[in-house]
């Protein structure tokens, strides 16, 4: 053992004083851990701290007042001090299958789980991240099937004057031969997102090789945008440097973004072997990107045959900001005289956007426009949002 | 203002205090901040704390003292509590145009900066980074010039009995023509590190990209494996969950790896563009890499006509646990008879290895094996292996 650390320490980088203390302290800190009860022990080491909490939502969500409204945030429960300075709390509860984020709070301070290196990037927000397995966590956890590529890619936008970064799913299958041609399904994130948020905390990429894998998916190429337009791409990987957009809203949602849109398919289209037609090519998106998918649809009628509306920011549009969010009914009606494949919509029911939703969906009905409309429980959150794109492809492309 | 906050709100999920914190709290911190003098400031939200210090890269290195003997550490600043229980240190120096990393100490508990969304993955351990523009720091950065692609490929391993994962750069023009074909480049990294590690920490794509877009480097693939044959990939990308390998020496450094490396090769040659022959391939590593590449090179020397040893590992093999490692001067003797292009050694002067790679130097001489030896200031770190890929690159497939 000792030449293990000796072997170690050589060759570990000397930059970390954190690497240090995992080599030679004494306290080894798990979390977070899955027991096999089914609860789940959060941990964390902090042996000056007066109280210690940890939030996420693997807890029921609670009601918070601000000055803008009451939103649903998860809720908090409080860790007990132990030896050596490691708090711990365990639930008092089974914690379903499924992807959990959650963050503590050490005597007022936010931080995420130093113990757990799977840190997620929410907007400009990191949380730490885990899966509780033997349910619909696995689908959203890498299995021993085919995996496909997952690729940073960069095009060149006219709209922008400068390359932007997109995110490109290849399917396990897309090396075999090179002449096989695959269909398109276009991924759009909601506001503050980017090109990564989808794989990262979306789990796209294990969905769709899981889904391929158990034959419930089509082999596809899934392309993942961003939507903020004057952005080259998600923070820390453009020019500008690191920002931190969270305070300002991006460019986006003013028309330039679904306007530009067709100059991506054409690269798309370019540079991957594409079944380049509307029968082929499929788009959805979740809020913001769910009204994004909404008016690229309505706006290209004859571009995608499927289109997945995701807690979609319905109603918020201003028709003076663009002529594309202009002549929705008249557009409305064309879209569907097209006859497109599938309107495929989904809401939680306690989503702040579940009315206009709904509102939305009795529209259609009036008017006799074919769609599909998935309601469950909950509300603004990426639970739902995988839950949806899981219901959502296996639809596309039969 | 106010209706941007509340789109935000309504638009966020609902899943990060953080999150919530970022929209009403009335305290921005801002950190790190390079300042127009050069120093840097670092700040820290902590109004309970009672002591918070930085430790980082940009600071001169310690000496810390351990069972296990005496290792470079970085130094450590104290930060002062300012209004609000804002914690803050700016230094007395100004910092190098550079890629750093950094953690702070908050009452004993070391912990990321939790205002800096660049969260740097280094074996399993976290820390935050930042760039200081204007010099070096420029190749590391993205800028406004052609970009390459970065794909997360899966080879079946024959060796493994699995799926296992590479970081594959294609170069910016891989796209333009269907026929041109290009030569390959192998990196690989360190004891811990991973397929990740080159392209976060080493940020091997931006030196690639700027030295392409300045004309500097060739066109080239560049492929970066996972060295550790019993993983599939880096934690968090593989199918046993994100386990931390802090403690444990991986599978590797025992022949397996550098025994089944013609498998790696033989794929890419099989799903790129490749120029495959020896005279288009080169291979490079870091400290444990850099003893993967001397052997790979020494067993298959027809392969490679460039070889890059970066601060390497040499002397650590036990010959008695694989063939590979055997007959070592025969092998040397070899290897120099079929004329490489190119056997290139970078090691810094405080490196725990110099005196390893200042032996190999005079065995290469006494025998009067052609090579090119570049030393620098510093040791066992990120910022000498950036300065070292930079080094090498320019010098392949000319």
């Amino acid at each position: 053992m000792k030449r293990i650390f000796t072997v170690i320490a050589a060759l570990s980088a000397a930059v970390s004083s954190f690497a240090q203390e995992a080599l030679w302290s004494n306290v080894q800190v798990e979390s977070p851990v899955v027991n096999e009860d089914g609860t789940v022990t959060f941990r964390y080491q902090a042996p000056k701290a007066v109280k210690v909490t940890v939030s996420g939502d693997f807890l029921p969500t609670r009601k918070m007042e601000t000055p803008h409204g009451t939103f649903d945030v998860p809720g908090v429960a409080e860790l007990r001090e132990g030896e050596k300075g490691v708090w711990e709390y365990t639930t008092d509860f089974k914690v379903a299958s499924d992807m959990y984020t959650y963050s503590f709070n050490v005597d007022g301070d936010n931080i995420i789980d130093k113990n757990n290196i799977w840190v997620n990037r929410d907007i400009s927000t990191l949380t730490s991240a885990f899966i509780v397995p033997g349910g619909r966590g696995d689908l959203y956890t890498i299995q021993r099937v085919p995996h496909g590529t997952v690729s940073k890619v960069w095009y060149d936008s006219g709209t922008a004057g400068f390359a932007r970064r997109l995110t490109v799913y290849t399917p396990p299958c897309y090396n075999k031969s090179a002449k096989t041609k695959y269909p398109v399904l276009y991924v759009l994130h909601g506001i503050g997102g980017d090109e990564d948020a989808w794989i990262e905390q979306g789990r796209a990429a294990q969905i769709l090789d899981n889904l391929i894998a158990q034959g419930k998916a089509k082999p596809m190429i899934v392309v993942f945008t961003n939507g903020n337009i004057s952005q080259e791409a998600a923070p820390g990987a453009n020019a500008t440097g690191y920002n931190r957009p969270t305070t300002h809203l991006p460019q986006t949602m003013e028309g330039t973004f679904e306007t530009s849109f067709p100059e991506i398919v054409k690269f798309i289209d370019s540079n991957y072997r594409t079944m380049a037609k509307k029968q082929s090519r499929a788009i959805c998106g979740l809020s913001m990107g769910g009204f994004h998918t909404l008016y690229i649809s309505l706006n290209n009628p004859d571009m995608f045959a499927y289109s997945g509306m995701f807690s979609a920011a319905i109603g918020v549009s201003d028709t003076s900001i663009s002529p594309i969010y202009q002549d929705f009914d008249t557009k409305l009606a064309t879209y569907f005289s097209r006859k497109p494949s599938l309107l495929w919509i989904g809401c939680g029911n306690t989503d702040s956007l579940y009315q206009a939703n709904v509102d939305f969906i009795a529209k259609l009905k009036e008017a006799g426009y074919p769609h599909e409309y998935y309601e469950n429980e909950g509300g603004h959150i990426w639970r739902n949002w995988r839950i949806y794109l899981t219901e959502f492809v296996p639809k596309l492309f039969r």
